[in-house]
């Protein structure tokens, strides 16, 4: 059973006590961008189940993460995707602007630093930091200025930033992850290999490229062996 | 208990009908890393308790994986460094060099072309595509060249691409999956958003950046909401 409003009624947001698997809200990271797609053709309202189809989702599995937040279906009609839209970005801290700082200018981080789909989803990325004299006081392509990683407590705090992305080598991960909790911000996506001692009440999500690749390497692997 | 063998004993690779979990493969690669560290240092025999202090794991984790594929350890030494390692880029299949292409050759594609990280792991980057003509024939920095993407499955045989990443805006990614999977590539790394219908036989592992930012920003507002 899901829990609905009744036609006008406001959608009414829970406060919510237990914690919440980051599987849930990976999926409602989904959904949201789905009610954007959505929302930018035009559409007013979606059932449980047409969202489901038209996006290779499963619709109990659609009602049952969002009822967990609030009370968002309305009988007879679904959701309304502007209205739903809103509260998912409310509920993922979205609706604020989150800051984001970049430790580490190579590649990847330049690379990110000017990837478009950040700023439409809520996060600016603020600035880039690097420890290499030659590359301090440079720009990225899109014009996000590199500092010196020892500024890096100092402009956390006057720029407000919430996530810290870490994008350098191996060997100055550790470094750079202490550095980013030192200065009292409180997650990170990392970017660069290995494990990690990450201080408490910190918390790190690590996209570990390599270890992704040899995951599907390992597939490969046994799907020959078993084909 | 785990299962050890005699010194001088060849450690014995066992063949895995079961399904492993993706868990289990990615810690594969963490302890793969870690071993190559290691043999970098000169380091000859490594137990499981020494292994896991040294770079944050869990000792009773690290035997139970192993024990999965084979009987590695030895009693009295625990794990021979170089052995284990070659043992374990076998499983990952690894030793045989995997050959990658990347759809798509904007800033995050041409970042991950000239990643230095990949090669050392035993993964080449073959080719880069492209749908732009004004793209096609030129190189990313490291000197990868692009191609058109019409011309995918015929390389993508004479190549013999094991792995695909894509990395191209949202709205191609579903055509570009369904390229690759039509070339009869069966591994795909994903950078694009969005939920994709994905061919049976073909796995598609996804890094999607956005996904990974809002769960993080989900994290830092139940933060403040509980502290």
């Amino acid at each position: 059973m899901t829990r609905e409003n009744k036609p006008g009624q406001e959608p009414r947001a829970r406060v919510v006590a237990e914690p919440v698997s980051e599987l849930t809200t990976n999926r409602l990271s989904v959904y949201l961008r789905c009610l954007t797609a959505l929302d930018a053709e035009g559409v007013r309202t979606i059932s449980s189940q047409a969202l489901a189809e038209q996006f290779h989702l499963n619709a109990a599995q659609i009602r049952k993460d969002l009822a967990y937040f609030g009370e968002f279906g309305v009988r007879g009609i679904g959701y309304y995707v502007k209205e739903l839209r809103r509260h998912l970005r409310q509920i993922l801290g979205l609706d604020r602007g989150v800051r984001v700082a970049i430790i580490g200018a190579g590649n990847l981080g330049l690379a990110l630093a000017d990837y478009g789909g950040f700023r439409a989803d809520g996060f600016e990325i603020v600035a880039l930091f690097d420890t290499l004299k030659e590359k301090i006081g440079r720009r990225s392509r899109g014009g996000v200025v590199i500092h010196d990683i020892k500024n890096f407590k100092k402009m956390a705090r006057r720029e407000g930033i919430g996530i810290a992305v870490v994008a350098v080598p191996g060997d100055a991960a550790q470094a750079a992850v202490n550095a980013v909790a030192a200065a009292g911000v409180r997650a990170i996506l990392n970017f660069s290999p290995g494990a990690f001692k990450v201080p408490r009440g910190v918390k790190l999500k690590s996209m570990d490229l390599t270890v992704s690749l040899e995951s599907l390497s390992f597939f490969l692997v046994q799907g020959e062996e078993n084909g």
